[in-house]
């Protein structure tokens, strides 16, 4: 290798890189390029147009007449759709290759699979009107459901996991989880794609709200900053390996509020109407109506 | 519904979104269309506009000879303040529509609120300056002012919060309140448009901390990561309905400093150079020069 | 100043801000005007551009054949190498204008940080190649290597901590800092370029991680979101100011765990093995494998 | 003036330009700033839009579904007719300035001028029609319609003529000449919108053709490249000034074919079916059914 | 139809516009929508990329490092290769459409074709390289090599015509055609993808160059602006329709001038070393080395 | 060479390409790669942005309140003079490759130069007033002389002219001859930078107007489509290598007309105040005052 002093020695590096590429691949057993995945920045593009089609007035464009309204929408949609399909396609594609089988008529399961997803728009929508209201209701700085929806990131995020969460229900799971990374980057609330959440669902600030895979959240739930929803331990199998998917993380009943930096781990239930005080650390299940609070702290009061 | 299978069926859906918009506009006793609100990314450039105006040579463009700063300015903010009077025209419709008044001289007063606003910046550029002093006083880790003003989050929150508080004094809180969400998305900061805060402002690593809408702040004071200035219960009506824009978060004295995860609720005031612990669950006033550190907790020591 | 009424008095603002910018020059005894910085955006796109070098079929074009790859990754390289070479260029000419020095050079050592800095990416690749095993292995709720990869905020910090750390150790730390914030903004998680971490490192969720510039972290090590590895106080100078650079936070021996919300501050040491039990606060050494959990907290259960 | 050797003396510039612009606001004496024109590159986006209307399938969308082409058709003539309505609200005070006069209900005559417009757009579709199968009958290297509609720049420019023409008779001629120039910046064809032409028109290779203001064009014409149809001598005034509007380019009768290069000038008449040859000029009517060739010219073949 | 004033009546536009879109499907015989063509703007880009690989220290990024240009060169390969792939694909099944067959391995013959037209691309190149030095010999105001290659509209137009030639002769004549016009819109210069052109080939200035179908054209031939090669006359079947596709056009054998202005038309030839004076117009063979100029023309001189 | 059927062989092509650039290398006796040239791109952008800063209301930002007009002035040219100076230095570093020389003090000369040309924009905007005048005084068909700015191609190519003419004398030759061909491929009017042309200049359509290098066009010249200012011959070195840079176009005096078509040829005078007819080949000089017209052609008229 006689690199010129002036030059950065590419070919060295990029022989370097493409020896780790190819021990990589031996590593995961896999004898070919793996197929592609559905990129993350068109499905921002993606959810951010699903958006601008369910709230046409607030969150698409600014100046729609009442005659163009359904022509905005369903351009949007049809966009936005062929979009989602080819991601679809792209993740069905990937799921076959894990599975170690031929990728089967991914073309129409994809087609179906965008269908179906675009029939439950019209719900997803409802669902989000109560949480719309639930924040107007539940926040005393909202001055209109409008400003809640336009600037909340507790909205944000619960448009965002609405969608993720029927994709995740469909059966394309990577997708979902992009989704939810991309309501995570921009809030800072985290829902696993998996998560069952009712409606008039409300998360104020939302910073570092963690809500894990198999939680399950009843109606009219309301939630503070920094709560974590997590599981307590991870059961591994007889060779150490860790098992995935099973049911691990909190059901939290209607009603229920949870106060900033509370902490909730493991498979417990939290009764209907309970409220959990900011920065509980809680682990096992309480009854319906439950007031549970913090230890005391220490205070030492200056005298000056 | 004779949809064709190699379609969406995107009629289908157009018009069972149509029928939820027009139930939502019912359920808010909306007549018509609602005026349209400013947009999240016309704010977020017009945010950028200003900054580079404030500080040309560090956020703007790089290149500025001598003789040519004060054209860019000049021409940066002709270019932002014209958008920003669209905006605040817009927030003006929207404010007499939500209050069933017809939108008077919107226009006139858009442009009076625009002059106005533009005469608060070099008081705001003045507040800035004071706090990038007390981040580069306050972090061993800053390398220099200059280092404070391109990376630190704190700054850049604290630049759009200044901006945010002056239009939300002026009346146009709908505005304030989206760039702080810009400011929050970036940043993981949560600070209201509402709260007061003196010069010489630091919040250092920043993410997490919620600084409620009447929270009033000193001189130099400190805040890390996690930090909660909250509210600690919501009064309601008669009827049930929250009572809005009441005084309930905290007044910090100066020269108090806050360490991480601290959360401080309701209108008590923390006493001029008082040092609150990490993590601290705060609830009533304490006195000046108070130290305020939480209980102690148990650790049990591994002896293997 | 006699402005029209339908203007906004653009004059008067820039004359103002200008008054500002001589006084803060002076303040910080600049004759003339500062050097530039590197830009964020630049660096953005420098940072993308090499993650897509590093993990082409993943993170860069997602259509390459076989016979395509080397190319990509080579121009790739090419294109982002010399808008890095740049960007250390300008840090350089800024640390000489800082250290009150003549620029000398800088243009020959840019560009032989920047050869040094592109041979240390098959290193760098090699360790992110641990991390995607060790998240894979460490979540649940991960369904395969490539999820990790294109979903995982702390894969994402990660990548640009190993980059911004190698800048860091070649000298050009305010670009590794830049880097480190837009990571920061992108993840919740804030890691200074300075700290040193070992390979199979992974933080879960990872809202509000903060890691100082000279924590020491081993092999297979895991955190959650929202734990800090700070300093516990910083010790002025004679004269008030703080020193600048001492090593004041944590050690992390190998296979240490710490889960959400933990804060651990100090020159102190975390023995190999240790499982730091979330929300604990921790400001002294503990041996290896311990067990640190937080003290007992209050639970009034309701009684309806 | 006192320019520092490093700069470029911006001011000295600024002003010398300046007193240049104050000059000529004098000499034609306009007392402040001229109205805002449309702006060129905004109709080269209103053209581009309402001809992926006209023709959805070949010029719009690539990809659209059967349902999906009205939802395209009606978002792409909503965006664009809101496009062009503010441009001709901009002509029409630039025409009531021009004038003398205020700018009165500007607002409202330009919606009415957008709706009588976006009326004749199924016309002028009909009309295209018409001579997308004139250009695919005239022309042996032809494929197909298909072809016509995308590659030929003949077809381009009459899509571009038969709008602004809709637009010059409607009363905005400027943003009509506008519209003509981009059509002849694009392909060499330069039609003034007043020119009237009737169905079936067809253009081959075109560069270098010109039609006349005060032209009339009939059914089934067609033209080759660089001919002309212009003025034979501009009137004036007593005191010398150019007589404006007045008719003086050919009348083109139904069926009339004229050869590459002909030059036809002034109010004349060529007669229904006359074939005009290459290069010929011509500044007499010519009876219906002509043969009209140029001179003989001269032969001096080589002989080596 | 009961439209409001304030609106633009669109659902009737988009009916009747929809109304004549079916109309014209069905004179055209066709029962569904027709299949896509490739689009314009991205056979642009493709032409680009191409020209960039063939050129890449001129035409492509101005940056390269020696190590790099063959990275550069195959990275835009491969991405400008891949979008003609699917471009080819798309004209494929439209011929299959237009021959009312069934679209049959369009996706094979798509990569073969894409295949047999990357390895043309070294003799295309060795091609230009004659085209430029033929540039640089025959213009006196050429002043580099590298002056052509960058600003000569008629190299511009050679290398489309050169690349658009060799995917006509591989059976793909309509994106040959658009990549023609794409030449045509940007320089003036009309030269169907079918003609066929010898090594160091000449046009200076060019606009109004007509070059037709089935011109053969020799070695060393220079043309200047407003040079047409054309047909004289379209025979017809005999129900009237034009006969697509025979040879109709001049051969141009090597070694000939054609100064401006001059129209040849016809299946005719021009003998070896001729040259054809401005403005010529010329219907017959010439023998080798003929001297063709104009008749005289007729100056009336002024006598002030 | 062993391919995979699926790829494109890309490596091959990539080598094929190399061998050429190195064999054309060679042709040219260079032994190593061309310093680069200034980008078509970037000089598009300067001159789009000095013609809105010497047109500020009509080309630049439409929307400048009195007071902001010099700042966008000064903005504008500070940001694309810096680009200028850029590009100038790149032709200097290769016109020093050109001469076999050392480039040396290019950066300085950059900067002379660009502030040279910056100081004679004031005199380029008088010039291009009276040249708008002209053009309004001339065409019957203009309605106003803010029409004539924004429409007329003519004008554009006299702003691309004017300034490219500048650069031209400054001895930057190149960056004057790629300004012109953007003027061209704009606007079917080919002006070389060399010509100098007097004020009051008017090119009506413009279309495949031709004027070489050394043409001289005094004051009051007005100019139709197709008009071609050539030279007649090109005298040869006595070893065939064309003589570079000696005069060889007409001298157009005060006053001239010269109708579409034309072709005036070789280092002749047109005297003052003289007319020539449409489609006039003119290869000898006229005394001032003459009236050209073309030959009389045939017209064989139908008699049907």
């Amino acid at each position: 290798m006689n690199a010129r002093t002036d030059d950065w020695d590419i070919p060295a590096i990029v022989s370097g890189l493409q020896t780790l590429r190819v021990r990589s691949l031996e590593n995961r057993q896999r004898e070919s390029q793996p197929p592609r995945l559905p990129s993350r920045k068109v499905l921002s593009d993606i959810v951010e147009g699903l958006a601008s089609a369910l709230f046409p007035n607030r969150l698409g464009s600014g100046d729609l007449l009442p005659e163009s309204v359904d022509y905005f929408v369903g351009h949007t949609l049809d966009t936005h759709l062929r979009q989602l399909q080819a991601a679809i396609r792209r993740e069905l594609r990937f799921q076959a290759e894990q599975a170690g089988q031929e990728p089967e008529d991914c073309d129409t399961r994809a087609h179906a699979l965008t269908r179906c997803f675009a029939h439950t728009l019209p719900r997803v929508r409802a669902l989000l009107e109560t949480d719309l209201e639930a924040a107007w209701r539940g926040d005393p700085a909202a001055g209109s459901v409008d400003e809640v929806l336009v600037c909340y990131p507790g909205i944000m995020a619960m448009i965002c996991h609405r969608l993720a969460h029927e994709l995740h229900r469909l059966g394309v799971p990577l997708i979902g989880r992009i989704i939810a990374e991309i309501a995570h980057s921009a809030t800072g609330i985290d829902i696993h794609p998996g998560a069952s959440i009712g409606g008039s669902f409300f998360i104020d600030h939302g910073t570092g709200v963690v809500i894990g895979e198999t939680t399950v959240i009843g109606e009219r739930v309301r939630l503070y900053q920094a709560v974590t929803l997590g599981a307590k331990r991870f059961p591994v199998d007889a060779d150490g390996t860790l098992q995935k998917g099973h049911a691990r993380h909190p059901i939290v009943e209607d009603d229920v509020v949870i106060y900033a930096g509370a902490t909730i781990l493991g498979r417990i239930t939290i009764g209907k109407g309970t409220v959990i005080g900011g920065n509980v650390w809680l682990t096992r299940s309480v009854p319906p109506y439950s007031q549970i609070s913090q230890a005391q702290v220490r205070n030492e009061e200056g005298s000056s």
